[in-house]
Formats: C-alpha cells, structure tokens, sequence
C-alpha cells in the first residue's frame, strides 16, 4: 500500500477498500468464514445433539451517511433495510438486529427519536427484533451534532434451504443477469440534498425480503443475488464474475435508469454504473427461468423498473480475462472495472 | 427529559443514559428481549425440527476510547474483551464476533494495524472467530485521524447450562457479593495518558472467562454476575440489587483499589465506586459457597485479588428501599447510588 494514511477512497468499496482489507484485516483475521467475503459470514455451530447442526448469517454494518435526513428515508431506515438486506442476500432469513449509537454531543433529541421511529417501522416491516443496543456520546465536531449508527444483524438459515442458498459463486455461464430496478437514485439523492440542489429524486432505499420471497413461492431459483450498494453496479458484478469464473456482457441501453437521475448524471459527470444504491440488487438467473423471474420482480412494488440487462457466458481461457464488459448504445464494447476512487463519501 | 439535546452524560452509563434509553429507545423498541436490560440478549430459535430449540446471546458495543493506545492495552484489545465479557456474563459460550471500522481520514495505517493485531490476539485468547467486518472512512477532526470500532458479539447458550445460568435477577438473601480485582485502574490509566501523568498505573482490560470457567469446573453456582465497565460498582450494584430485589450492604475497607490508584482518586477528587473497569466482574454466590469460590478466582491470574465485597439481605419493607448501601471505615452507613452525571467521557 503505497499511501501511509488511511484516505476517504479506502472507505468506498471499491480498488483502495479491497486493498485495505487484503492489507490489514483480512491478514489478522484470516479465517475461513472471513475468507469467502461475502455481505454475510455464514457460520454453523451443533446444539446439544452430534447431528444436530445450524447455520446462522452474521453481517455488520456501520452508517454515516450525511445529511442525517434525506429524501426518501433517514439514517435510522437505511441502517435497518442494510442490514437486513446484507443477511437476505445469503439466503437466510433474518431474525435479530443490534444498534449501536455514536452521538455527538449536541444532536438534538426529537431528532434521534425521529431516527428511533424509522429504525422501529423498518424492523417491523422486515420482521426482525431489535435486540441490543449501546450508546457512547463523543464531543460534537458539527453544531446540529451527528450520530453513527452500527447494525449487525443475525439470521437463520433452514437447513432444508441451504441446499439452494445462492453463493457468490454460483453463476453459469448463459444466466440472466437481472437487476431490480433504477440506478443511482440514492447516490443522487444523497448528493442533491447536500449540495443544496432542488428537484424530485429520492432515496431508494428499500427492504429486498419481497423479491426474495416472490422468487421462492414462483420456486424459481436464484444462482447469485447481491445488494447494490457501494462501489455501484460495475463493483459488484466484478467481484461476482470473479468468484463465479465466467464473464458478464452488459448491454447498456437496458440498464434502467431514471430520466431525472440520468441528468443530474450528465450535469454531475457521473456514471450510474458506479452510484450507489440502497434498495436494488442483482440476480443471476437460468436463461428458462429469467422471463418469469423478471415478470415475478416487476409484480412487487420494489421492482416494477427490473430489467434484465446482460448475460454471462464462459471464462475465455487467454491471460486478458476481463470480468465484465458493456455494449456500448453505439455498437461498441466496453471493459467495466471496478470503482477506483472515492465515489461519493459518507453515502451510507 | 429536561435537556432538548444530546450531552456527554447520556453517555455515562450512569443515570442519564437510563433515562435516555426509557425516553427514546425503549420506546420505539421495545420487546421482551431488549426489556430484559441485560448485557447481552438472549434469543430463541427453532431448527428445522420442532422441537429443536436453540438460544443465542447477542451483545452490541461501539469503543471511542482515547488515546487509542494506553498503557495495558489498545482500542482494539478493548473491543474484543469488552463484547466477549458481555456475552460470557450471559452465561453463553462466545462464538463469533463483528467488527465495524469507522476510520477519520488521516489515521496511520500501521497504528491501524498494530490495533487489529491487537484485536486478533484477544479474540484468539478468547476462542472467538472474527467473522464478518465493515469499514467506512469519514473526514479527519484530528490530525492524528481517529477511529470507533463497533464489536458484535455471538454466543451460544447450550440447552444443558440454561438451567444454571446466572440472571441478574439471581441474587438471594445471604449472597456474597465477590469483586474479582482492584477497581479503577482503566479509568486511572485513561485518565493519566489524556492528561499527560506519568505513573505506573495500567490498565485492567482483560478477558473474564478465566474466572468462569473455573466456577464452572468446580460446579459452584453463580447466582448472579456482571462486568464492572461505564458507570462503575455503584451503578452495576444498584442494577443488579434492584432486578433481584435485596439490598447489598458493601464494607468499604473490603474493597480493593490500588494504592497507587488511591493516591491518584485523592489527587483528582474520584471515588472508585464510580470509575470504569475492563477487566472486573462482580459476583452473587451463596455463603456456603463463598470461600471456596473466592480460592477458585484468586488463583486465576486476573483474579488475584478478588475479595468479598459485601452481602446480599432481604429487602425492607418500607418505602424507602434503598438498594446498596456502604459500612464507611469510620463505623457509618452511606447509601451507594448510580452514576450521575457524565464519569469519564470516552473511556471505552
């Protein structure tokens, strides 16, 4: 790592937050679990009995996210849906949260009772219990105060569906690549609201538990599903083209993205591809089923704007293997990499 | 609540962070396992089976502890003894453990380092597996950078101890209240570093389970147990004595405090009662039981000078229950009542 000092890049998901993880923590907390990188560590332990064996979903989360308040949702929401979302995607489901508060001294109280509120209504929507909590209050830096929010969150996995609990790993070549919905919204909501910008875009922050149940009633299987958050679209998909050891060809004009959004892009200089979300994710699914599955995503509210929007096909066997590649609205073929940079700070 | 915003003190561990968590967080989460109040959570679940039932204990703890470093240990030995001491106090066996980065920028990545070695180094003592991580990177206020790590603990409760597990609610009449150590060296130690006070006090920051699995192996019953942390003896006490409802009458010449930290407490006006540990618990064990058990712990290393502290009698009937009070070294009675106010900010 050429740079001595941790910069606002290393907490972006993307190339320097890889780097920092293979550099530090994963040396000293290598271990098995660790080691498959996943949004949840699936760990097992057995009861009383030899046989008898479970699996639990474990998954942290830290939110910084400024401003505290933003269109769409509140820090305390996006806490809740992350967490939850980060144990859905393992295929387990979710049963107990945790919340730890770091206060500034000086946040108002109504205010963090508002934040309370959303965390409570969020939770009971996802159908998971807030179980522990901890406070610490720390002098405040900023007049209105801030607050950091962790939530770890704990699911099951049933035995009879870890045999079909999607992996990271699990894509074939000739899967759809399915993502539920718009790009960006977040990202730009979170950008226009601290730059002060007026205009109608909103957070998509979002539980994900009902595309997932609509895909297990349809019994439709999933292959790899992953939340999109930072690091964006082009992050995610290499990471799972990578494990997965096949190749993903994205066609640009099907990647859905908002009319509104896609100006504040062109306006912005920014590429969708690389903004983060907090209510979408990806699917891959088997070419047979992806018509269904993508009919079953648009019938829920979350995922009326679902697009299939490439496909993944075999690992070339020359050296120059590049995960991830777009066809470009104008015939060509672009390499998509993953985020390099800071993206935006303090997103999430 | 009188104050419309968030102060140092509702970070205390003492009175105000009560009232703080009636106020706001019982409020909006309020359910069966989080109104238990107890350093960890215990959940159930079933297996795939029906009757295959199994209980978690879960514990949430956020560390903003400064200086980083200090003399016994780091922010990130910190962090791992004080989750796991949560969920052994449960009476659980840790598990697994979370762990959420929030980095200023401008924070050393060899310091970073030297803290998650620390880190891999206590949970390996403990047996722990450090399973699931998140970093986020947000401004530097100082130019040292800063840094907050949330840790999550999980721990398995076997079916065949839940029948003897402590609740704080245990205490009976007759009890003796064991303290496994001297009081207030982390809070000396802390306080020391911050003010620049060259001394040889250090800091208490253990692991517990030493002492507990010695109670367990000489099957002595533990009737009741907590760590002594934010908030002190005073404050825990009162807890415990008020959930189990008896009184505890404390002999203040049994107290253990080192006299380097007695020189210290006299120098800046502090009372042991109410400074933090991170490496002492208090115990309830039957009288028949006491002795042998304070041999048990003070042959462990960090029980060495564990001492019975005081007793548990029946509660008083009249109004004015008073759940500890202290036997003064000049013959008086003193009631012993929470914290108020805000101790030492950012001790843990």
């Amino acid at each position: 790592m050429k740079s001595e000092k941790i910069g606002l890049a290393h907490g972006s998901g993307g190339a320097e937050s890889a780097e920092l993880f293979d550099r530090v923590f994963f040396k000293h907390f290598n271990n098995d679990v660790i080691a498959r990188l996943e949004d949840s560590a699936v760990v097992s332990f057995n009861g009383d009995g030899e046989k008898d064996e479970h699996s639990l979903a474990i998954s942290t989360d830290s939110f910084v996210v400024r401003p505290l308040v933003f269109p769409g949702g509140d820090i305390g929401k996006l806490a809740i849906c992350g967490t939850v979302n980060d144990i859905l995607m393992s295929g387990a489901e979710p049963g107990w949260i945790t919340c730890g508060f770091v206060i500034e001294a000086g946040l108002s109280i109504n205010l963090l009772d508002d934040i309370c509120l959303s965390m409570a209504k969020a939770a009971t929507e996802a159908g998971v219990a807030i179980v522990a909590g901890d406070t610490k209050v720390i002098e405040g830096h900023s007049e209105d105060g801030g607050l950091v929010i962790n939530t770890t969150g704990i699911g099951v996995l049933k035995a009879s569906r870890l045999v079909q609990a999607p992996q990271p790993s699990g894509i074939k070549p000739g899967d759809a690549i399915v993502v539920t919905g718009n790009l960006g919204d977040h990202h730009a909501a979170i950008m226009s609201a601290r730059m002060g910008i007026k205009n109608n875009i909103v957070s998509d922050c979002a539980l994900l538990h009902p595309i997932i149940h609509a895909l297990r009633e349809a019994d439709i299987p999933i292959h790899a599903m992953r939340d999109v958050t930072r690091g964006g679209l082009g992050t995610v998909l290499n990471e799972l083209a990578t494990a997965s050891g096949i190749s993903i060809v994205l066609e640009e004009e099907s990647i859905p993205v908002r009319n509104e959004v896609k100006a504040f892009c062109g306006m912005m200089g920014l590429d969708p591809i690389y903004m983060g979300n907090e209510g979408k994710m990806i699917l891959a699914i088997a070419p047979e089923n992806a018509n269904r599955a993508l009919a079953m995503i648009r019938e829920t509210e979350i995922g009326r704007d679902a697009a299939i929007i490439g496909k993944a096909s075999s690992k070339k066997k020359d050296v120059s293997y590049i995960p991830v590649t777009m066809k470009t609205r104008v015939g060509g073929s672009v390499r998509v990499d993953v985020l390099y940079g800071e993206g935006l700070p303090r997103i999430c």
